[in-house]
């Protein structure tokens, strides 16, 4: 029977840490019937956000940790929105002990997914659950429907889960939230849903830069190309912002916005750990690799200070018919190109998921990723398709849907870089992807030589194609064969 | 006065863990006139190491760590040569103890910079020096003479740099051996060696891979090739070695030795370390890091397996005018790209040298690479030369020598990489290194639009070309700009 004591706890969830992610995740809970306690560290926040939102829906504001977690029913649901790192664990710290067994702490920061897996085994060790959360969306999306990754054991995806999927994005009716697998494997795919971002990105940059200097097309044009593009099978949120923030014009210069921003790209990390956590498992990633280095080489200003007027190629800009299709090869280039970062994506949470035994089905992260978060796309659909057949594409190129359309698109793809290469425009992002493409599709790579050169400066050994076992060369003698 | 005691200290070095590398450094330090004391966990390699190569010089052979010290001349310098990790702690953790104030332990293995960075801050806590020292060129160069990076406190080299000058490579009578710099600045820059000696055996191997497919020449023509580009600019060990694989047939099958070999490239670990490191520091090492990723790439048989069958080009190999200057262009690239594998490991260098206050000399660095190890070449003699002047270059390529070089390889340089792509032939080091020139060469990036889209959908800000401060525009509202 429940008590009729004013301290009856009420609310279904609590979230604490009110910076703008917290306050709007919070506000979504709310605004989807959950009864939401609320916190921060100092009150202020608190305050503001009952007097602002307060009509929004049910909260309990919490002035102290005591209150708060007496304001959760139990099982007790507590969202830690805090910033990554000593923060995050600082705030653990302050409410674990509060805690009884089976509640759930969860993580909704881009925490790395080895903290995570540390924390959650700490946590498990004094029964209590933890879920490391990725959520996408930026504020918009906290807001207004998210996509949600948590990770964490079934038993907390049980009783969390359903709050989860109500203020989690929707596609076609299904929500954006899905149990990704246990401990750190929600992080971890969060994780790579950023470094496939940075790849993303980078390829629309590099878009925009060839149609403007390859075709001399102003800013407010190009924008035209990305929205016309974004009708057909490259429909995506980023596609959809390039195209707003190309045709914005500044205010103050009467400029192209575009050509007013300092041109040095920024980072928050987690593109950086993808590619870290990626050479760890061994798998290549190199479009997100060259995303992230753009990024840190655009920042070197010295550096490219000092290289200007290195030597350039004579032609400048395409003429003629191949000035005519180009646009078209560059969406094909694009397509292509991006079907490859989503492959090498792929393939690394595969390994982590072998790695770490977490089980992902990397069907069900495409389908929560089609809504919600910054990489939402309508090709997504076509991944989870692949991912839900019956025999599962060893890589995403292989995939009859995909290999068909890499086949279509690959003439334009080469001539598209071919034109980087003869303009002088940087296009690593598509090198990087059409190399990967061509090394996987390749029977035999000089990856054989690498070895006798190993074998012949350190004695490292390489097998041989027509019998099992290690080999060595006396390369220094006879150069007779031994078995290692 | 020294006592007449049969335990007198004679040795002026020590060297624990006689594995090949051990004991070969050991019988170096021998024939260079040095008494040398020689310890191994079981004694029965100190015993063959004696009966087999006593002869050469002077070793006092010590059964227990007691005797090895002990057989030691203040101060004590002792090697460790055994595996980097768990290992090298333990010997540490058993000679410490038996030390005394002002002694030097050395650690030659290839140990992680962060892993010496803490060992000798932990020993110099307890009055101990300790030298963390890149030793390159394989059991033949430990032999006769390696090219050897040691940090540490400058006090330490004073007693340990002319013996190991001594036994190092020498290269127009200059030793192959400098202080590097404190703490972890030895175990850096070998690792930036190793991440340069991948990128530059993928270099050649791609040069081998488009001799091969793009104008049909077999091995044996190829390491022809390569003897001709031998005797020029190029002129280096991994060049020399390669002719010498390409050339070799295998006795069991009459076959190129090449064709036999299975083509999954093997790594142990410390290119990896230097992408990751590269990260960190927000350096842009693209040609490293396509390296790494062709070396995994080439070891994952199951995917390699799926792509098999997917569509290439039409055209397979080139004629006419275009097959007959081929091998001169591959040469260029080959030459330019290596040029910019080399930019971006010294610019790694001194990033690492600027976060860890080591004040590395890339002059001096690319100096003692010249004789010994595995990357030595002609070409770095140039190197010292840019980095001797008065005003050192911002980047390498910005080095009049090498932007001259780079002029005149560019057009080859951007035939190649074209060549490979319209072939379909992967090169992704010569593509990666084109684009970083390309990059660093223009003017504007299209990273100004990814600060643009960042800003649009995480409001992470951007700035101004026009005006200091940091800005964001309100793009769900009326797009009008406020400073952040």
């Amino acid at each position: 029977m429940p008590s009729p004591s004013s301290t009856q706890p009420t609310a279904q969830i609590g979230v604490t840490g009110l910076a703008v992610m917290g306050s709007n995740l919070a506000r979504n809970f709310a605004r989807h019937g959950h009864t939401v306690a609320v916190h921060n560290r100092s009150s202020a926040k608190t305050k503001a956000l009952i007097e602002e939102h307060g009509h929004e829906g049910s909260f309990v504001p919490a002035e102290t940790a005591a209150e708060f977690v007496a304001a959760l029913q139990r099982p007790r649901r507590l969202v830690i929105m805090v910033k990554a790192g000593a923060p995050t664990d600082a705030v653990i710290e302050e409410f674990a002990p509060l805690l009884e067994e089976g509640d759930v702490i969860i993580d909704g920061g881009n925490a790395h997914f080895d903290d995570t897996r540390r924390r959650e085994k700490a946590l498990r060790e004094r029964g209590l659950h933890f879920v490391g959360t990725g959520i996408s969306g930026g504020e918009e999306g906290a807001l207004n429907g998210p996509s949600i990754m948590p990770g964490g054991s079934s038993e907390s995806y049980k009783s969390l889960g359903p709050l989860l999927e109500s203020i989690s994005a929707k596609v076609d009716g299904t929500p954006c939230c899905t149990h990704i697998g246990p401990d750190g494997a929600g992080h971890f795919v969060k994780m790579v849903h950023n470094g496939i971002e940075y790849a993303d990105m980078q390829l629309i940059a590099e878009s925009y830069d060839l149609l403007r200097r390859a075709l001399g097309l102003t800013p407010g044009e190009i924008a035209e190309v990305f929205r016309t593009w974004n009708g057909g099978r490259l429909e995506s949120y980023l596609i959809e912002i390039t195209a707003e923030v190309l045709a914005h014009t500044d205010a103050a210069t009467g400029k192209p916005f575009v050509d007013v921003v300092q041109d040095q790209a920024e980072q928050k990390g987690t593109g950086r750990w993808t590619v870290q956590t990626a050479l760890d498992l061994g798998v290549p990633v190199s479009g997100i690799a060259e995303a992230v280095f753009a990024r840190s080489l655009s920042g070197h200003a010295d550096v490219r200070d000092a290289s200007q007027g290195l030597p350039g190629p004579a032609a400048k800009q395409l003429t003629g018919k191949a000035a005519e299709r180009f646009a078209d090869e560059v969406e094909q280039a694009l397509y292509a190109s991006k079907i490859v970062a989503y492959a090498q994506g792929i393939h690394q949470i595969e390994a982590g998921s072998q790695e770490y035994g977490w089980d992902i089905d990397p069907g069900a992260v495409a389908r929560i990723w089609r809504g919600g978060c910054i990489i939402r796309a309508r090709f997504l659909n076509r991944i989870t398709e692949a991912y839900g057949k019956d025999n599962k594409p060893v890589t995403l190129l292989a995939d009859d849907y995909f290999a068909q359309a890499l086949g279509e698109a690959q003439d334009a793809w080469r001539r598209v870089v071919s034109t980087s290469v003869e303009l002088g425009v940087p296009a690593p992002g598509f090198s990087a992807a059409l190399a990967y493409y061509d090394a996987l599709r390749s029977e035999r790579l000089p990856a054989a030589l690498v070895q006798g050169q190993r074998d012949f400066f350190g004695a490292h050994t390489y097998r041989r194609t027509d019998r099992e076992g290690s080999f060595h060369t006396l390369w220094g003698q006879d150069r007779s064969e031994r078995e290692a």
